[in-house]
């Protein structure tokens, strides 16, 4: 059976998984780049990223690595929400395109949940597909992309929750990064209990992070 | 320089460090003992309890011990909040003299912050002084009476976060537990970009939970 997966969702100490304050030229708000730069120095995230964004390897980051790359495996299609798609007031703009640019790391289908829905939009080998269906409508038509492969929930935050709060998440990857963002957009509000039910695995990591898997029993 | 230290301070994924609801019968509300349960199979944690909470001694919580016995390590002198001297209302009760029966854990000076004071009391080894001051100012009576030694701040989490957010604490040892409570105390509002001047090791054991040790740079 393939599975509903989340993966490389970092938080802070008290539970935000972005920042306030999102904007065009502030992505996460307030929290900037402080819950990714475990990220930066994998060899997965140099191998997504532009020569504009490479960063030294740093062998260290090998533990990270381990848990940043299975994100990428497996995966036939991709839902994301829309805060994620685009900053906020992107519907208004009918040339938004994603931050991605004319190569999206996705290469596979991708379902922007949003109230304003328009055709899909074709970039490089990622299509877009935009919908206002509910979390389970939504998901029957990933699988139904992803011809037999998982599907992955690829955040923001309020998304992964809709989808952890309906019952949906077969696998979930947080990284806990040792900060407090003091605001922002939790991860857990809502969610008391939630673990019930799933397997969870911590690794701490030579980065200061702590990666948790919670897996569905 | 003797240090103020607060360890073993157990906090859910969603940063509550106890539950809601604290009651005589429910001393941590609605979280039970689930935060705690890291710390029952450890060898320190045998030493402290009765025979009647004895269980069986479990090898893979030597790691968590490692942690959990520091706290009882050149300490000369405590601090705790009125809610972890006893339940709501304890107060109004004069004959009230802890929770810890003839022969308290502690066996030094402990200074509990309440805006009802009373006389000292002595229950086996341990001292308790009631008193009304401000954080520093009790600090400064602490480490009088703790002869050269480290103060601890023993808790509970509204305590522990009034000494965090007046920049007084030199260490502090946090148990991540990868439980989600929903509702309670929180150890960590109010107190963004706390991190700032510590350095913070993570360290994942077998148990399940992160032992997270923040020190002052």
């Amino acid at each position: 059976m393939p599975l509903v997966r989340a993966h490389n969702i970092a938080v802070s100490l008290d539970g935000f998984a972005t920042g306030e304050g999102q904007s065009l030229r502030t992505p996460f708000g307030h929290a900037g780049v402080r819950l990714m730069e475990w990220f930066f120095p994998t060899a997965t995230f140099q191998s997504l990223s532009g020569d504009r964004e490479r960063r030294p390897v740093d062998t260290s980051a090998e533990p990270d690595d381990v848990f940043a790359r299975r994100s990428f495996e497996g995966i036939g299609a991709e839902i994301m929400g829309a805060n994620k798609f685009g900053p906020p007031g992107w519907q208004a703009d009918p040339d938004w395109r994603g931050w991605w640019g004319d190569e999206p790391p996705f290469h596979s289908p991708v379902f922007v949940m949003t109230r304003a829905t328009r055709p899909p939009i074709e970039v490089g080998e990622t299509t877009f597909r935009f919908t206002d269906a509910v979390p389970d409508a939504v998901l029957a038509q990933a699988f139904e992309a992803a011809g037999g492969l998982d599907v992955r929930i690829g955040g923001g935050p309020t998304t992964v929750r809709a989808f952890m709060a309906a019952g949906l998440i077969d696998l979930l990857h947080v990284v806990q990064v040792p900060i407090l963002l003091g605001r922002g957009v939790s991860l857990w509000a809502g969610l008391e209990g939630w673990e019930q039910g799933y397997d969870v695995e911590s690794t701490s990591t030579p980065s200061g992070v702590t990666h948790l898997v919670f897996s569905r029993r």
